[in-house]
């Protein structure tokens, strides 16, 4: 089945079908071409033009802003054009910015085309025989992607937050992870793909920590988020990858990346090259 | 002055200023405007069209390709038009393929625009109070980029070789390793660009390999292209990045790309998602 596929999956979107989403002349998303009429009937927060959406209050007042986008995407999950609501606030931001500009609900993002940022962490053990991977699986009864198998410790980067209390604070409540042994973690770079998906774009921003953890300390599922976690080694890992659909869409990519940093893929294995390129493109 | 500038630097290249070269339907190399019509002079070999300009050796036979390029480039070479004659050849190849098509001498890549691959080596030391990077020193009587710092070992990948062997290679002639040694080192992805010099293109793939060091093995000079070996603190050498251009301008990239991948590079650093993004482009 390959590797590859995986990158080209969360690639794969069709710019032809979409208009920016702009505040003041910044793009902040991308909106789906058939679902701008439904904007189109909130006049007072969305300006639907043909080639673009233009939001229509001040820049300067995020507090308003936020109110005011809130106010009309609730009425969207209402009337189910919008999944549902999530009830965690995101940045939105401009392209690759950092600047917070106002804030959505986490489950307007894909239809309003919004980058989310989020941290993935792998949790490695070294072993005489090889690097081992600690594995979650995702609990069964979650709505998004249940029973996949997932990074030791992911999760978004609510509204406020960074990267860094992000990974502390999902590692204590996802895996039971001692903060002592989080701090440990470094940041290893970053994985961004866009994709389109039936609710509209996952335009996303992960950024990749890793932390090799000692023998003897075990994750343990602390939330109902994950049914149970297995160290796997990192070879039955990649072979996972390549071979199967069991490990959830994006985490491929992570793993994969990982995979790469660590030198459990290598030159001479078939779209090296090509994997390396397309892992940040 | 910036990390993200060393990135820029190395994909600064004015497509319109070229034209593709091309063997059979595949694009192996890239030749500037003003070089085209000194290929005019060897009609055998290079056939000039406006767009393009296409090897006439027949593809299916290498070794006669490989002799007329080479007779056409040491004429070149004997009136000036190409800086010098290596004496080392280089395999082409077809984009990011690796199927060796025939072999010019390294002197002659960038006037014909040709993709070189080569290795690089990161030696590092995990100290209590952090990573420490050996530096090698380039000999202030090197032709190319003298008394520069460069990776702990690096080297054009020779034709019919491949990263392994290279840097299994260069480890020994460059830095006196033992071989035992150099067999723990690790792949760890690769960099690639595209840069316009005085004399051409360098069209790069730079295969990247981390090394962890044992306090007691000191890289030695040993063939008298490294005038001498330092081991820096890795903070000092990102700062040596940032704030001078002492270092080899490659070498700045695979560093930087060293630097995400350890965390020594951190999101909130200015240009964080910028330079991860820039690394593979």
């Amino acid at each position: 089945m390959g590797l590859l596929r995986h990158i080209e999956a969360v690639n794969r979107w069709d710019p032809a079908r979409f208009r920016p989403l702009v505040l003041g002349e910044r793009r902040v998303g991308r909106i789906r071409h058939d679902f701008a009429p439904l904007l189109a009937a909130f006049p007072a927060v969305f300006a639907v033009e043909t080639d673009r959406v233009r939001l229509r209050p001040d820049p300067a007042e995020p507090e308003a802003l936020t109110a005011a986008v809130a106010l009309a995407t609730r009425r969207l999950v209402a009337d189910g054009a919008i999944p549902n609501w999530r009830g965690e606030w995101f940045d939105v931001v401009a392209g690759d910015d950092e600047q917070a500009l106002f804030r959505v609900d986490r489950g307007a993002l894909p239809r309003l085309g919004m980058r989310a940022a989020g941290v993935h962490l792998n949790g490695y053990v070294r072993r005489p025989d090889g690097i081992h991977l600690w594995i979650a699986r995702r609990s069964p009864d979650k709505k998004l992607d249940p029973d996949k198998l997932d990074n030791m410790v992911a999760g978004g980067i609510g509204a406020g937050h960074g990267p860094w209390s992000t990974l502390l604070k999902e590692g204590e409540e996802e895996a039971a992870l001692p903060a002592d042994l989080l701090a440990r973690a470094h940041p290893a770079g970053i994985a961004t793909y866009v994709m389109e998906r039936e609710d509209g774009l996952r335009d996303d921003l992960l950024y990749l920590y890793d932390l090799e953890m000692p023998e003897d300390v075990v994750p343990r599922p602390n939330d109902g988020e994950i049914a149970d976690f297995r160290l796997l080694p990192a070879t039955d890992v990649l072979a996972l990858v390549r071979d199967t659909d069991r490990i959830k869409f994006n985490v491929n990519v992570t793993l994969i990346d990982f995979f790469v940093r660590h030198g459990i893929l290598r030159p001479g294995d078939p779209d090296y090259v090509a994997i390396c390129r397309g892992l940040r493109r």
